[in-house]
């Protein structure tokens, strides 16, 4: 493995010692818990928390949402693992600032699990948890079962989304209706053309043969709904977007966010290419791209591939997308 | 090639389209060229302009710095090639405000020639126009013969204090000396553990063996200062941290930015153990990290690698870092 590494059992713990060093003006670290980040703006006074967490490896998500009218308390796991029970938890202790918490998380069984073992340990706190599940992979599930979808980057729409409404200091029940309204408003695929490695492993985690590409892949290698000939740039960008788009079938004249995330070892520019026949694409349709997003934004190791999430936004979605955010991912 | 392209021909003018169409609030295209990308701020009258440009491939450098209280405009080269003398002269002029404009670019045989070629013109136009050349990698050449290193990372706060400057209304020579400042005040290095293909030629454009990383590579893989077994995180954290410092020969307490930059495919959390080492034996030396950078800010394509550059700062050098900001890379 050609990897900066240490130990790889360490590997979390010194990404987010790294991480809170390097952004210590925004978050710090939970004191009774080296697995929680804080915003250091959580915890205020009759203001709605909003908690996230997932496992490591997909950095900036999910440590790199906390901030200003973003994420208050990230759950840290291990790369591709669900934090603990224990860790959201102390996530929704540190957020709480007696309005009760939000916590706006991924659709993955670990996830799942527990956090609803931590809602009824911050319930027994006396704390209001309220939750929203994210689904927006559209290749993981048939739409008329959207409940089995996962959760991938449309969840960076649902933070930014719920965490502004907070800051309106809307009560715990608008919070929740808005994140709800985010995700419900996202669709996303994925698109692999080269496998990432856990270290600890030491071997890839899946595999793609040269001059092919799996679409639909997951943020953990998931397998997508099929493997294709490795295509041209614009195909690739064409079948992206249909893929996201027939699933939404939005109304011509419809405005939208969209974000094109690398998986990790892409290089920036090849995300542009991309971006700008998707937008294209996505115009054609009668379509408005009213904010885009490109860059990486949430990743898989050193997967080569991207994302792309589509928004459908309306006024409230709009205003609260445009509200200022101060936070290392965006 | 597991990669996202079209023809490799056309992967400039495809990566600047979608790039101007992603941040089109920020930034448009000279509408007589293709190949220079300007902020919407441009060419404000009395106020020095700030053009700086190079080869593709290192995006979000070097379009990625257009933008407020930043770059002006910037002449876009091929993949890894030098913009034409015509991109700098056009560059110049769209950044043009009356008040002269401050070339700020990094040292490479191409750029020299074609800067000195448009400043010409630019003089023929009547437009003053001065120059920095960054020498910020410590690797290129010994410290005594400065002005034979080529421009890394660095650039990126020479921009940035370069920027500020006009932005506060300062003369050219004014801005001018305070760019200068910042590249005298940087040193950087590289580390590449994975080599860079240009799409056009199909193959990588050095090796670098399984189990082995090179010191003091260059943007492009220019050869480094030698090629040693692949060591921890930890153990290339010091040595990158020593190489840096060594050059620099800091007084005790001097306070410093730090940017850690990977090279296009090196993980995020990665970049975030590396840092976490580094700022440990930044501030073993009595250094003060004033403000840390870490991410992906200067590339080479998918070069699996890490710059860290360090730049000491004084008081004018803190007030210009510290000021407001806006452009898609920082």
């Amino acid at each position: 493995m050609q990897r900066f590494l240490n130990d790889p059992d360490d590997i979390v713990d010194e990404t987010v010692a790294g991480f809170v060093r390097a952004h210590a003006d925004l978050v710090r670290l939970d004191p009774g818990n080296p697995r929680v980040v804080v915003s250091r703006l959580a915890g205020q006074q009759g203001r709605v928390g909003i908690v996230t967490g997932g496992g490591s490896g997909h950095e900036p998500a999910f440590i790199g949402y906390t901030g200003r009218n973003m994420v208050d308390a990230v759950a840290v796991g291990e790369l591709f693992s669900s934090p603990t029970a224990k860790s959201f938890h102390d996530a929704i202790r540190a957020a709480d600032g007696g309005a009760g918490v939000a916590v706006l998380y991924g659709n993955y069984a670990g996830d799942n699990m527990n956090v609803k073992m931590a809602r009824k340990m911050a319930v027994k706190d006396g704390i209001a948890v309220e939750t929203v599940v994210a689904n927006d992979d559209v290749s993981s599930a048939p739409l008329a079962e959207r409940e089995k979808r996962r959760g991938v980057a449309g969840e960076i729409f649902m933070w930014k989304i719920g965490g502004a409404k907070a800051a309106t200091g809307a009560p715990l029940a608008e919070v929740i209706a808005a994140a709800q309204k985010a995700i419900d408003n996202c669709r996303s695929v994925g698109v692999g053309l080269g496998p990432c490695t856990l270290p600890a492993v030491g071997h890839p985690n899946f595999s793609i043969a040269p001059g092919k590409m799996e679409v639909g892949i997951g943020h953990h290698g998931e397998p997508g709904v099929r493997i294709e000939d490795l295509k041209t740039a614009n195909a690739i960008a064409d079948e992206m977007t249909a893929i996201v788009l027939d699933d939404h079938n939005l109304p011509a004249g419809t405005e939208v966010a969209v974000l094109l995330s690398g998986l990790g070892a892409t290089p920036v520019n090849e995300l542009y290419v991309l971006f700008n026949r998707m937008a294209q694409q996505i115009e054609a349709r009668g379509l408005v791209i009213y904010r885009p997003f490109v860059g990486n934004y949430f990743t898989s190791l050193e997967m080569v591939g991207a994302t792309l999430t589509v928004m459908a936004l309306d006024a409230e979605l709009k205003l609260l997308l445009d509200m200022e955010t101060a936070c290392p991912g965006l």
